[in-house]
């Protein structure tokens, strides 16, 4: 026996969360890595699981929100749940969900009005991904037993495309594409826990994106997707290229970040490439078709901002170099806990 | 806006849990029952979705557990999640898990020793229900944000025999198999909470009942199932009679108890029909198999105690009629909120 503790570090998305999940939580369950019918397990530890199903693959995922306030500028705890899950599905290459699952846990003394406006909330981001709640569980715990609500959403969905689409599938050469500025969700949710928001023009850019895979995947060759959630584009990128055992470089003036999001930041002492996005994508494109998908992403509601932000390299395995237009400097993962309950 | 909120009641599992879901929950959504290849959606309120798929049917379910406390005799909050949802997928006709996800909502300050306890003990059910668990999520919330851990499992099944089985598919003249005692989950909690155990032979009987709805699909026409949780196995009969528009006699001498759970639902003050078990299902069976049905269940580990405890009537629609051995008076379910965080 031993006196440790889980603390809020471990849920930070980062470097201690990827510890916790491996060491402490995947190391007990049984490697299922034998079964043939699972294409990807959790041992890959990617966004979701696949099995093979007949002629058809079967993507599976979930993910349970704990997201404080439960409503922000730009979304609410039920956007979120929907957005996350269907993107997870989607990074996945499971751009056409088949099913979503909604299961609530409540407070007792939790307004039915806010709890209606949410479930709302869901339905319309279902619309706007194409899918629809299949079916569900409601627990209700005492008050001051659960702060508010926390949303478990899972999502099946099979390949359209027959194959699913890595986080690990980098090589060198292959171009980073991202689908949009970072930092939005992250320093909203920031500013608005801390009271301040300069120009009231923060806002969360929680939003379903399939529609920007499905764009992306019916252009070019795209090696790795990963949507940079909790722990920022910092986290996703490092994750990616330590997963795949190669490097890249970045460039740091090609990521876009809003000027409300930089200068909130700038406030906030947060680096908006460490926080969490809830509507972007980073892509691994081969070389030769990176340029194309660029243009068909800017021709989606949502990407109109994409870019090539760097490439993959053979050496600096497992790290991401930033090129800051002065000088370069390794992209690291943050440290500790900077955004509790940020999805 | 009114300022209605949330109770406890809205999640005991009986009459105002399946009001709330109805008019408070499910109504918010699209019904997506117009999708052909969605065999059984959200309207159905029935244990899972079921979706076709090429030649296949698949079943999703999910489940978010609250119980309290997160140990108890005879499991914990790990068995109870993967038995949870294995017999949710079962008891649709999906007796062989395809996968199930983990999804935890952890406080911070809680012992990871514990956390690896009950990780251990998902493992051990999975084991006997024949699944893995194959992609997961983890957040962390601050302590006192949440109390304890609460647990997502959500499962994805096929139909190994092509068709699923209702919970609405009961006819007359058929015959209302248990699998075995009622009440031993729910008591065994109370009788916990409240520091009591009269000789130490309370036990939940949670366990994953897969092998027991194999027997009986295996051996006969099984027109409906339900696992009887929330709610008990009154509220059990209950929702499969309403749905089904018919009624049921139960001859309550029939139904097993064991003696230890009706001494403690008695000083509890709480009937043993009225709570939940976690590894019991009740059947609808062609009248002619009846009898081969619960000798086939009986040969299974957890089945000995199987037994035929009513018949389905066309009179009484809507209706349970109990046999006391004395006279005759209508099961209903239980009223408000007695045992919350019971699963």
């Amino acid at each position: 026996m031993s006196d440790e503790t889980v603390t809020v570090a471990h849920g930070s998305g980062a470097g201690k969360t990827r510890e916790f999940i491996e060491d402490r939580i995947c190391s007990r369950f049984a490697d299922a890595g034998g079964d043939p019918d699972l294409a990807v397990g959790l041992g890959a530890l990617d966004d979701g699981a696949v099995h093979d199903l007949g002629d058809q693959s079967v993507v599976v995922t979930t993910d349970s929100h704990v997201v404080s306030p439960l409503s922000f500028p730009g979304g609410d705890i039920g956007r979120l749940a929907v957005a996350g899950t269907v993107n997870d599905l989607a990074v996945m290459g499971a751009t056409d969900p088949l099913s979503l699952t909604c299961s609530l846990v409540v407070e007792a003394g939790t307004s039915l009005d806010l709890l209606e406006e949410i479930l709302d909330s869901m339905q319309a981001a279902c619309e706007e991904a194409g899918c629809a709640i299949t079916t569900g569980d409601t627990k209700v715990m005492g008050s001051g037993e659960i702060d508010g609500i926390v949303i478990n959403t899972t999502g099946v969905g099979v390949l359209p495309r027959g194959e699913h689409v890595p986080d690990a599938g980098l090589s060198p050469g292959d171009k980073l594409v991202l689908s949009g500025p970072v930092g939005d969700h992250g320093i909203t949710l920031l500013a608005e826990r801390e009271g301040f928001d300069i120009d009231g023009d923060l806002t969360s850019d929680v939003a379903p994106i399939n529609d920007i895979v499905d764009a992306a995947l019916d252009t070019g060759t795209v090696t790795a997707m990963k949507d940079p959630t909790r722990g920022g584009l910092a986290t996703a990128l490092n994750e990616m290229v330590r997963k795949a055992d190669i490097g890249a470089t970045v460039d740091e003036t090609a990521i876009p970040v809003r000027e409300s999001v930089a200068a909130a930041g700038e406030l906030l002492g947060i680096d908006p490439f460490d926080v969490a996005n809830e509507g972007k994508v980073v892509f691994g494109v081969d070389a030769a078709d990176a340029e194309a998908v660029v243009e068909a992403i800017r021709s989606t509601q949502r990407g109109s901002d994409a870019a090539v932000i760097g490439e993959v390299t053979a050496d600096n395995a497992g790290r991401v170099v930033l090129d800051t237009g002065f000088g370069r400097r390794y992209l690291s993962e943050p440290e500790g806990e900077q955004l509790p309950r940020i999805c």
